[in-house]
């Protein structure tokens, strides 16, 4: 696996538009997109900063990953994207490196792209997504 | 305040020499530079990825910020470095704003960057740096 850029930062927010207000007026940034995704349930909002994008998710259920985060963490930095050529070979070479792997195979995810995860206990700590654009 | 990209994610690692070996051979990235801020208490490790780069910090004593963090959240992600042209305007601006500074004035960090902190509490939990090139 030979990342190309951090695509996204994914930050877990409490309330989205509270987030989106902090976003814009102080760190001057402009939310572009906002997008609910059913099957994570969460709604989130999209800012671009040089080549990289901020992502806030905001839980649309409790039982989103992201109100159980919240929950033990507190708000604040969830995930870190990685750019790769393909989600799917990314995901085989990190598990042939023996990391363990949320998900097997690439699945579609914010803004159409095809990403998958790698489990926290395997990366450090860092909940960590591979993602490339549909193909 | 307007940042034109992030600068770096500061990753709190425990064991530094562990962390690079697992962001070079599973994460493919190339580690350019150690170093220790004495000051901070850490001993730092960089890696570029497109126009980001990666810092891991792990600490060098108990009574490091870094230390306490992992104690409280785990390793993982610590902050998000956003560069600004200038870190102590920046500073001005984000206080005029009722963000509540680590920092009241830029201070000399890793790669002599000139950096400055704004608490968690008033950035719905992001750790944020603000940072420029020495002027």
């Amino acid at each position: 696996m030979t990342p190309t850029k951090i695509e996204h930062i994914g930050i877990a927010v409490e309330n989205l538009d509270e987030a989106i207000k902090y976003w814009e007026n102080v760190m001057g940034l402009k939310c572009y997109n906002i997008e609910e995704v059913a099957d994570q349930k969460v709604k989130t909002a999209f800012f671009r900063i040089g080549e990289v994008k901020i992502e806030l998710l905001e839980a649309t259920s409790e039982e989103s990953t992201i109100a159980k985060f919240i929950e033990k963490k507190g708000a604040g930095v969830h995930h870190v994207a990685f750019k790769v050529e393909d989600t799917d070979q990314a995901l085989k070479d990190a598990e042939a490196k023996e990391v363990r792997l949320i998900d097997k195979q690439a699945r579609r995810g914010a803004e159409d792209l095809q990403i998958g995860f790698l489990h926290p206990k395997s990366t450090l700590g860092v909940l960590t997504e591979l993602c490339c654009e549909k193909k």
